[in-house]
């Protein structure tokens, strides 16, 4: 197979969407399977991305008031069977250490597949007083839910992810912790991963195994399917009556405490893959990007080619601008492809005729229009593109996403809806039966209340709406 | 027990240094135990050194063209296996995964204790040509050994690290890279942590399970105990050949690369801990300090006392300075002796009668000396002080160990010298059983060979030395 063909080795995102995936995936080293099965290596490309999404939440999460902590990766098979919610809900992904140091153990570990239990039971020895609370912190780590079927950064047995834990006075205040975090996860979302989301509640189905209520924010896929980009829990006072977080207050009684927890993980650098990109691969925005800007010399063996992309290169990097000088003895087309490939936001060209004429040219990824700029301002240039193409991205990801939600008044209207790659808002009574049906007759599943909205009547038995859901197939 | 009397809840470090330790590590809220016997909880305070010692290793990491990635956690048990010492060295520590999803799994699995067997499966596979190297990855991650015998930060079943691994083309660059990574280290040691170490190769018996050589680097704690503060892995052919590891060199043979492992842990924190505390508690460096200035208000009540605070704060804030403005309702005295443990570099003191004269007291943990300086020049004079104090504490740590480094003729020489507080420099012949005679007559072990003394005889057994070995207890 010739170096020139490998683009078409990428399968076509109009007809074959999981496999445009896959190859993409594992084409542009954002990722490899693992020896164990549903386990995968984030190679270095796509870390780079997830250490760009950690700089841009961390910051937030601490000019929010939270701080970082780390807490065991084992936790006593006990502690998810006080919860009783919790534990059916993930005692069945599980996985389990019964050996250590040559010997059995006494009592079984379970790898953390979330922690509101393990950190319940030290926030229970911490929390003494009310002058102790609020409780903010936030634990990087990894996690383990075995799953039985797996893809590289959707759905792994292992992925890396944060999970914020919060301990308050009142209900009020744990109820105003989660929304500010789902707010802040989707100004994230939009200002830096350049997708729009749509939040919500969830429906008692599909809330966290544990909580009163839990927050999601969805994401239109370009295939019109949701993934499900950060969750929010109001937890109520069911962990702190489990594990007994409680202190003394004011006025000399012991109250419970009112918990939340929120958490994104890995997932969403596959949110970022199939949120933008394209036939040709990876389209990434600017501000995760790991190199925002590749320069390929034009015929570089001619006089002065490589000292001007040198010259450029570190102005950019003065600028604090990631970039790449790609001085390699492949020809400028195999370089297009591969940068595009990856999703390099601008591409700088150069060569002779272009220095005699004081211009480069400059390639957007995301438009895949192709501009002649002055040499003398390309620096600034650059900056301000980079600047254009995070705005652009958000905007036409908007576009696309606005321009497929659609209403629907029956089961019919939904599974049309759907099976066109829509999200389908429908009125809704609220019971079991019908969300169960939606999900046996469309494949789609309840996401989020569109909330503020309201419908005459449920799209599945008819009777009197009590909410609008938005229904769509989902990751 | 009253609010002022916590200061003599830490044990007298001169009477019991293990109790102090244990005392200063839980009451400054560095860490807790966690529920499962051997772990720990790491508490926002200790967290916050573990992400300052991070960034600036992260960084040196980086410069010196390495990238991060993620392996996963679970290695399947065979892997150990295919490095005969390595197994014999890890299988005993080993936490083992046998039931996921609700089944007994085919195949157990190891938790990480080291990844040299994951990573060097996955370099396997994504080596191909002489192109594709040096191949310099490092990971930021949690690793699992279980041991019998705990302590906070010191020796846990879970702990935190980095681990870089490289494979190269030739012997030369992968010993090379191994003495960069060495001397990264100790630049970091050093200038980051203010302890002053002492690097060199390690004898056999104490080298890593699988390498040709390992290089650490010890450190002197108070107690005259070395804590191995990071070590460096010449790995040669061992795990190449082992999983693989090979390449299409450009004369077009098939050739195995050498490959090198380093690594460094939250062990950084218990050497902080034991290298600098005194009686009071902490005393941190500044570069890691979660808290390099407090602000205590004497006579907060006082008119203006509270808002010159402020504005300090504010200052110092916008020079990238971490500060606290300690504005709660207990006194001065017990805000003095609570910092002081949490062993915060600098306190600045400011009263009415300061404000009226122009001037602040600021206080130096390391030297406990306090002086007064004028207000309209006070950020910059912070400024200058935390450099100070910086580059003081490593003054001071570099006394205390070269004064505590003597000579031994003989085993009863090496007991003394051990025994009173020091590493002792001694000939050895380079026999095991000397080295084993030496551990069972006296508790200490060879922690590295003092480059380039020589000696005439073994202080065990009189033969011919054919190295200097720094023996010393250790933790």
């Amino acid at each position: 197979m010739g170096k020139e063909s490998f683009v078409e080795q990428i399968a076509d995102i109009e007809k074959d969407f999981p496999q445009w995936y896959t190859d993409v995936v594992l084409k542009t080293k954002l990722v490899d399977y693992g020896p164990v099965k549903g386990t995968m290596v984030i190679r270095p490309y796509g870390y780079a991305i997830w250490e760009n999404i950690q700089a841009e939440l961390d910051a937030r999460f601490k000019a929010t008031g939270h701080k970082n902590a780390y807490f065991p990766l084992l936790i006593p098979i006990g502690y998810f069977t006080k919860e009783a919610e919790h534990v059916e809900g993930f005692a069945p992904e599980v996985a389990v250490v019964t050996h250590a140091g040559g010997e059995e153990l006494a009592e079984p570990l379970a790898i953390r597949p979330t922690s509101e239990t393990i950190i319940g039971s030290m926030y229970s020895k911490w929390l003494q007083s009310y002058r102790d609370l609020p409780i903010k912190i936030n634990q990087w780590c990894n996690v383990m839910r075995w799953e039985k079927t797996t893809r590289p950064f959707l759905r792994t047995s292992e992925f890396l992810w944060q999970e914020g834990h919060t301990a308050h006075a009142t209900e009020e205040e744990a109820r105003g912790e989660t929304m500010q975090m789902l707010g802040v996860y989707k100004e994230f979302a939009e200002n830096v991963l350049a997708i729009p989301v749509i939040c919500g509640k969830k429906t008692e189905k599909e809330k966290f195994a544990g909580a009163v209520a839990t927050y999601g924010m969805e994401a239109m896929m370009k295939d019109g399917k949701s993934l499900q980009a950060g969750t929010s829990h109001y937890l109520g006072q069911n962990f702190a009556k489990a594990f007994d977080i409680k202190y003394l207050d004011k006025d000399g009684t012991q109250k419970y405490a009112y918990t939340s927890s929120w958490g994104v993980s890995t997932r969403l650098i596959g949110a970022l893959i199939m949120a933008h990109g394209d036939s040709r691969g990876l389209v990434l925005p600017p501000k995760v990007a790991p190199v925002q800007v590749v320069i390929v010399p034009i015929a570089a063996k001619k006089g002065g080619v490589v000292e001007m992309c040198e010259q450029i290169k570190q102005k950019l990097e003065e600028m604090s601008i990631r970039v790449e000088f790609d001085n390699t003895d492949a020809s400028p087309g195999w370089k297009f492809n591969e940068w595009e490939m990856k999703g390099v936001p601008l591409r700088i060209e150069i060569g002779p005729r272009d220095i005699e004429n004081g211009k480069a040219m400059i390639f957007r990824r995301d438009t895949l229009q192709k501009e002649s700029y002055d040499l003398s301002t390309l620096a600034q240039t650059v900056q301000e593109l980079l600047s254009t193409v995070q705005n652009d991205m958000l905007e036409a990801a908007r576009v696309r996403r606005d321009g497929r939600i659609v209403y629907a008044e029956d089961l019919d209207g939904i599974l049309k809806g759907v099976e066109s790659g829509n999200f389908v808002k429908a009125g809704w009574c609220g019971c079991r039966e019908c969300e169960d049906k939606v999900k046996e007759k469309t494949a789609a599943t309840a996401r989020v209340y569109a909330e503020g909205e309201t419908a005459e009547k449920c799209a599945v038995c008819g009777k009197k709406a009590e909410h609008v859901v938005i229904f769509a197939r989902a990751y």
